[in-house]
């Protein structure tokens, strides 16, 4: 008999972190053990804005305690901190963002080891594992796991490049039509594919569309809740392309920063989002950026390489000879198609949404 | 506060039915209860050549007390036929076909009542309940629980019509392209996608392509396991069109029979199927059409109003201005787009399969 496989620690943080959402902040997961390898609690980050995995982690640890007076009156020796380990995905931050610093919640809770799978890459967020080692915490890192490494690969290449993370939104019926033959799209996706993706512009920085999409529809390109109302949070419309979009526009009169590109290139719009003072509505640059079509838009930021995840809302219908919702791409034969592989992310790759399917895909390794 | 609702037999017997897969034979569920309305066993059918939903309850029923000693040990009163009621979503059937008549079965487990939904309609199979009540059993039906109802609709209506039951195959990019735009197409899904397909294959009794997908892909059209071994029963090839296909082409190496007509209405294609004599792998006529292809073909059936339910197959892969998997439709505004509801049979609308995406859907009621 083959000795059966025991997941570890770091292999438990991976999968937490794969419940989270991609953007602009990575996927990570936190797990804390007791001495003889017992896990404590286990953390991970949900996007922008919400803790940080090892202070979500620190979080249940402590409210399992509070919870549990059994716990909390055994040997105090039991739990002091100084014998637990945090395992980490992405080494701890040393930052100060919409959270506090992960380096200091550690420091905090009295952990006495540390252990990270990759490190920190960014310039400001950087030198956690440092300081934590400073004060006396052992510090086990980068010690590499392939499962933690893979969680923020993309999201490390992206940071690199000093972009954007770019999210591409397919809105589609079962035979990739965006739109029917006389251009009418309203509604093709349901309800609930709706209320999905407006959760998801509430999340992003900016929403790119041609001047195509604005002339046919009008969008006005806000982030609401199910029941009509706006998000705190609002993204800035990007227009790309050279028509002139009128005055009137109804995304004119719903943000107050309305960002008009004549780039056509997707690199040239990330150039100019860059260079756009904001305000942007969760921080001080760009960070996340959503684009949702139309289908040459779509189409030139895929050829591009430049769309980092895919969510497609397909609605259960026909539409014949439409208005393809992907357009423009420079495929001739199947060996050239563009390889998307599924995303295991966000609870799973496929579920339905309504009557509708939802389906998170990225790029091919 | 409310009454909580609380199931009925006849609803966990429909719910039971979803398990099971659509086609020549209907979705039936069936369920066992003693006198105080304890369930005693569920059953269901399973597709063509497998027990009928009746005899699978009375299986596991016959089962669950040959597993349990105490079961068995108790006062033999408690366990008297003759005091339980099976409760069957469709009529039992009186018809000796892959399997004894229901009938008979009911009346050798020697169960005092039955309760059914929905009347057999069928010639040769109905009468069942007639039979049951002249035996004594105490009888009550077609009680009409619109779930149950619902379960059969179509494939009564079908049936009424006189003709197979038509499932819709297609193979997809996600931008819903059957073929890159030079026709390459091997293989846009995956391995598990194409299993899928080769078991839906085994229970079809033909499989109608276009002359167009015969010269193009020169496919065998043949049921195979995993291992490549040919499945017990294997469609008749059935190609539609005009153009005349090779005699080496390999459908004609891998098939005693094929039927080759010169029709491109899919009404008269299945009255050229209803016309042929066969041999057909699963009884004496025709009774559940696969229609893998090309896009006029799938085009054609789809306008027809002939398609009963459709399994799609989405490969995470764009191919841009390639060859649609539906085309020729008429649909010129999204109003007049091709509804589809998803098909909570087969244990749900849509499912992963390997990187692809299986979508269920049937025609929108």
């Amino acid at each position: 008999m083959s000795t059966p496989s025991r997941s570890t620690p770091m292999d438990l943080a991976a999968a937490a972190a794969m419940r989270g959402v991609r953007g602009a902040n990575p996927l990570v997961g936190a797990v804390l053990t007791a001495p003889d390898g017992a896990v404590l609690a286990v953390g991970h980050h949900r996007g922008r804005g919400t803790a940080h995995a090892e202070v979500d982690a620190i979080a249940r640890w402590e409210a399992a305690r509070a919870a549990d007076p059994g716990l909390a009156a055994l040997d105090t020796a039991a739990f002091d901190p100084a014998d637990l380990t945090l395992h980490v995905t992405l080494e701890p931050c040393d930052h100060t963002g919409t959270t506090g610093p992960c380096s200091e919640a550690v420091l905090r809770a009295g952990f006495g080891a540390l252990r990270y799978a990759v490190a920190d890459p960014t310039g400001d967020d950087g030198g956690g594992a440092a300081r934590l080692s400073r004060h006396g915490v052992r510090v086990e890192g980068p010690t590499g796991e392939a499962a933690a490494v893979a969680l923020t690969a993309r999201w490390r290449a992206v940071r690199a490049a000093g972009r954007p993370w770019v999210t591409a939104h397919l809105a589609q019926s079962l035979d990739g039509n965006a739109a029917a033959a006389d251009g009418t799209s309203r509604w093709i996706t349901g309800e609930a594919s709706r209320h999905h993706a407006h959760e998801v512009r509430a999340r992003v920085d900016a929403i790119v569309v041609g001047t195509g999409t604005v002339l046919a529809d009008d969008p006005r390109l806000t982030a609401r809740a199910a029941d009509g109302a706006a998000a705190a949070r609002q993204p800035v419309p990007v227009v790309q392309g050279r028509r002139r979009i009128p005055a009137d526009a109804a995304l004119h009169a719903a943000h107050p920063v309305v960002l008009q590109t004549g780039e056509r290139d997707p690199h040239d719009v990330l150039a100019a989002i860059a260079a756009h003072p904001g305000p942007w509505p969760h921080g001080r640059r760009a960070e996340h950026v959503l684009v949702e079509g139309g289908p040459h838009v779509l189409g030139a930021w895929f050829s591009a390489g430049l769309v980092d995840e895919v969510m497609a809302y397909t609605a259960p219908l026909l539409l014949g000879a439409g208005l393809p919702a992907v357009a423009g791409l420079d495929v001739g034969t199947l060996a050239d198609g563009i390889r998307l592989v599924p995303d295991p992310a966000e609870g799973g790759p496929v579920k339905a949404l309504g009557e509708d399917v939802w389906t998170h895909l990225m790029p091919a390794p």
